[in-house]
């Protein structure tokens, strides 16, 4: 905890010391690489079906995330685990709620050939877009190479994710020095959330993000959901059920909550968090004020204008959403 | 026929009378009803699932079609028919294949309630309607109503759909006047489109959507799909394997092709509409001309910002994507 957090203060600066930081706009985009980017994480042509895009699970429209509990794969499976939101997760210490990728690159790579999600593999996704004459030209123009990789697919996925973050959050101009920005019902939410110990976990720029807690601290997490969480990354009993701690950025739109999508609403996920995680039973005054200081912190939305796909070609591989 | 096109011409006019008109950019929009419309067309909220909108199946990124032979429904249930492009579907004398709805208003209370589609009811998505307050305030700002019915949104839905029309394809640009705009093997396609009577039914603005045929005049139509066509609206036998003409317009974006999604290249599909309607067996060179005449149909594609959907609330009923 810094030394701002014990103070328990609700005048958080947006100092480097600070807990909290702004949301900054995306710096150093590769425009070229982020447009393609873009095309690539909108094409279902990356899934087995040619049904299922990145944005059909980290849905542009909906908070970068598809507001379902655990997310559908390719013939309908269930996922094992709730859908993180795409949303300024080029902050996070790592990607997938047990951090196994490193970075947006490498977390690219998973969905597309889990044979639970898209289902492809990275070879038949490639032969796809090779296929296709306007992706084949727009690579050549971006990567200056003639053979496209999987490395380049998932560089210009991960440089459009760069881009999908999301500044001016009302708490945001708070901490900018807009006192007008949050109501006084807000601020109070934010002392709660300051003075119960919610921000040791949840602070910096994105609220969270920048750490594995184990989910069940002062109390155990009941769960239907078989995720283990970091310990399946490190090998390590001590990690079991230790998750990235996910952002609050936009929490108003990522419901339902946790790992496995167990909490439908922000209320729910204050009192679940407050009992289990801190020892503490919020009041119904204090858990509507800490809701309100959460809905603060929805930013603005990336806005852009749906890509329109190159067509396949007669030689692309059809897609085979019904066979084995 | 027209005299045109027993004229066999190339010349083909943009005139009142001529086979084809150019695609205008659409008029008389209701841009409240058509920006709301918008929204409601890529909310999955209006399935079963919470994962499928209008948006899966008619994808603006691709033609405003799935690229499928049949599309995916709720629970991954094969669908029995190829999902038309809504592109210029403003135009075509009745929706779906077999003609079944009036017009496009009609046509979007369709596939929500469909169990082998978006597997909703109109009852329940109104429910999820309206208990998303900003969806509550948007309806009553556009239809100045307290209560929000499914004819609100179907219409906002078609509202919407007018929009999208595919104005300027080099085609368009020839017909204005524009005598580069085509290339001569185009104009010998277009030659061949006339002379051959692909135009007898691929006619006016849209080049199609303006009449129901038999699949299959000359010789019959092998298929392994179980629609019959008209007659399944009309009662009448006569009508069995009648379906709409689809509109060529954008067709390079529009593959797979006919009503089974069986013809998975222009190439293919010129080859057995020559021999099952036509009774010609056009050669390599004149499907190449073909071919590469229909491409030139491909019109400036519907652009528009990727919307962002009001989020719901802790009212809102949840989408059961894996219960009955």
């Amino acid at each position: 905890m810094s030394a701002a957090l014990a103070a328990g203060s609700a005048s958080a600066q947006n100092t480097e010391g600070g807990l909290f930081q702004i949301v900054k706009p995306a710096a150093n985009v590769n425009l070229g690489k982020s447009e393609l980017g873009k095309k690539l994480y909108f094409d279902p042509r990356l899934s087995k079906s040619g049904f299922i895009s990145c944005n059909s699970c980290h849905n542009l429209s909906m908070g970068g995330s598809d507001n379902l509990p655990t997310s559908i794969g390719d013939k309908w499976q269930q996922g094992p685990i709730n859908s993180p939101t795409v949303l300024n997760s080029s902050m996070n210490l790592a990607q997938f709620w047990d951090g196994r990728a490193a970075d947006l690159k490498e977390q690219a790579g998973g969905p597309i050939a889990n044979p639970g999600e898209m289902a492809f593999t990275h070879t038949l996704a490639i032969g796809v877009i090779e296929s296709i004459p306007a992706y084949a030209r727009e690579f050549k123009t971006v990567f200056g190479k003639d053979k496209i990789t999987i490395d380049q697919v998932t560089e210009a996925i991960a440089e459009f994710e760069k881009t999908l973050v999301t500044p001016n959050s009302r708490f945001d101009q708070w901490l900018l020095g807009n006192k007008e920005a949050m109501t006084p019902k807000e601020l109070a939410g934010l002392k709660l959330f300051q003075d119960s110990g919610c921000v040791a976990c949840h602070n910096g720029p994105a609220l969270g993000g920048n750490s594995f807690q184990k989910m069940g601290v002062v109390a155990p997490y009941k769960t239907k959901g078989g995720a283990e969480g970091r310990s399946a990354v490190t090998g390590q009993e001590v990690d079991r059920f230790n998750f990235k701690v996910p952002t609050l950025r936009n929490v108003e739109l990522t419901y339902p909550y946790f790992h496995d999508g167990a909490a439908n609403t922000l209320s729910e996920a204050v009192d679940v968090m407050g009992r289990l995680q801190l020892g503490k039973n919020f009041t119904k005054d204090e858990n509507t004020k800490i809701v309100a200081f959460l809905k603060t912190l929805t930013g603005d939305q990336p806005l852009f204008r749906l890509p329109i796909l190159p067509p396949s070609s007669d030689k692309t591989p059809r897609p085979t959403p019904f066979s084995k």
